[in-house]
């Protein structure tokens, strides 16, 4: 086993092992599938929003995923005071900008939440890190349109900016932080067909940041981990709706050998 | 190919070469299986309802979907607003009055949508598209249980109060314009069995919509395309589980020759 | 047919028959797999929360069900004015106390539920039931860590304070009442691996109970064709994601000799 391999294939043993609680505060669209996801990966899930009790449910928790997809205003509040106590806690955030740059409302909730309680792991699409970047409205709706060497440079500017890992996703996935630069070309074409794929990558990537001390290492595996799921489960589908439930297989299923076989991750 | 097959083919190569973005403020059952119908069928959905943002993400559509389904009160205020913005914008409107006649508040919600923002689409089942026309409580949860004959009434007399376009699901599917009835005899038992089959013929609907500049076509073709893709699920399933899988595949896979073959289409 | 067996499915088949609508208030993350679940066994769902509308609702439901997953202030209002109606109107109640005991919003709300709308079955896994009758904070996320034999005594205990059946699932499922304890030792190990299996028993629970003069043998009939109709989909699926779509499909497609061949209930 290469050393990639074997270091991504020891993160997914931990999580099997240790069943991570991820607590999610996430939109309505994905909360079930990406229960399931992190529920088919090992980790144990759980999503809770009120202001009342997130401070509590995150002192739970190994990692704290937010996402910003329909948002509304008492939500907001509620991110805030979680990742408030994460960051007291030391547990590590992950933020999804679901839709930054197609509204104000999005844009600056990203924004209010990268300043008031920074991320460890800011994993979106291109348009959504552009926005975070350049301040311009680059968004339609939740696809992206950039291509791999513009969404690296938007990446690089974001991570020292923020002093974070930034993990964009597309045709090749780009995982950056001030120094690194691992490109992924794991996926299916099928999987932007797939409503919260990405939302899905994120949740996954909560539950490596809860295993792995490096949040690199955890944003990148968690991206060849959905690559190689997505390869794995098109070759047992049909189209995008029998795929979803062949990735959740997949992510359940995946052995060591799969990561030898199809891993394609390039260190920069 | 005949015109109505040709038509509707048409509208499908359309939908998937643009992608038209769809705003739908819908409810929290079906968020997610509307949005994967709308990959599947190749839109690009957007959910958003902060009154906030609805107006700039309207600003974004080329449709929008209002669905009263799990109704609280700030989500009738965000669609009145995105739907006044949609009205100025001449973006169309499908409306989904989900459970109207079971509830005051649903009842009253659709009679104050179709008041303030007339849609150019009024999507429901037969007991829902009755209650907006005699005011009685006929609703019996979300499923429909009357005739098809009544239903066309029904639907007639809504279309020429609105001045818009009714679109009835049932064992028959009417869709009526103040001219012209459409009836559409594709579909399968299993479809009433899948919760929220009726919301994403709204959201297909609304996809329709987006690149047809006749609403009545647009209706038609939505409830025509659901009914065959449910046919052709039917044949790779064993019960509505895999059913579902199966007809988002067969909305992603479903081609010209499909049409021709099953079309049923009776125009008077 | 042995007795059980028959008592079974003659349940079943007036679900089918009868097809009752069952009225949710329930958490996002289960509305729609617990409303799918619902009408693959033959019942009506309606989700429907809003605080203007719930008590017409419940009017028109054979059972209301609570679940407090993913809980806000609002809600509990809405749970308790249902919950107010239901009892008046003779409506049975199912509470499921989704994360009772890993937060004090939920634990407490769970106890005000209990004490001012009293259900007719309480239905959660071993740590939520302990957490109503130790008063500690045991829940770790939705999982349960706790074995049969302390589940039963918590059962014991929380029925007989509440006056009302408790059922508990877990490796083997435990149903109490103040004199007779049911365990049924059906299911699949992927089932604790998909998102709201456990909020899909209670679904299920509450469709039983809307045809079952018995609140005892619902709960337990639920818990057994949940289990039987897990057995069934692991034979024909590949890992938890496949398995959600043969689950849904057993449940539609069960028969009576699939509780002859697979029931394992015992009664004492």
């Amino acid at each position: 086993m290469t050393g990639p391999t074997r270091a991504i294939w020891q993160d997914v043993q931990r999580i099997r092992a240790e069943a991570p609680l991820i607590h999610n505060i996430t939109n309505y669209v994905v909360m079930n599938t990406t229960a399931d996801a992190l529920l088919a990966v090992g980790a144990s899930p759980v999503m809770s929003h009120a202001v009342e009790e997130v401070e509590e449910m995150v002192g739970l928790a190994r990692t704290l995923v937010l996402n910003i997809g329909t948002l509304g205003a008492s939500w907001i509040e509620s991110m805030v005071k979680a990742g408030r106590e994460a960051r007291r806690l030391g547990v590590p955030i992950v933020l999804d900008p679901v839709g930054s740059g197609a509204t104000s409302l999005r844009t600056t909730a990203a924004e209010r939440l990268i300043a008031e309680v920074p991320p460890t792991i800011i994993r979106g699409n291109a348009s959504e890190i552009r926005s975070l970047v350049h301040a311009e409205r680059a968004t339609r709706g939740v696809d992206s349109t950039h291509d791999s060497e513009e969404a690296v440079a938007a990446a690089r500017a974001l991570a020292a900016r923020c002093d974070c890992v930034v993990s964009v996703s597309g045709t090749t996935d780009v995982i950056v932080s001030s120094e690194t630069v691992i490109r992924i070309r794991n996926g299916h074409p099928w999987m932007p067909r797939v409503a919260g794929m990405g939302c899905t990558a994120t949740a996954i990537t909560g539950a490596f940041a809860a295993v792995s001390p490096s949040p690199l290492r955890a944003a990148a595996h968690a991206m060849a981990l959905c690559g190689i799921a997505g390869e794995m489960a098109a070759e047992r589908s049909q189209g995008p709706g029998t795929f979803q439930a062949a990735f959740l297989d997949a992510l359940f299923l995946v052995e060591d050998s799969d990561f030898e076989q199809r891993l394609r991750m390039e260190e920069a």
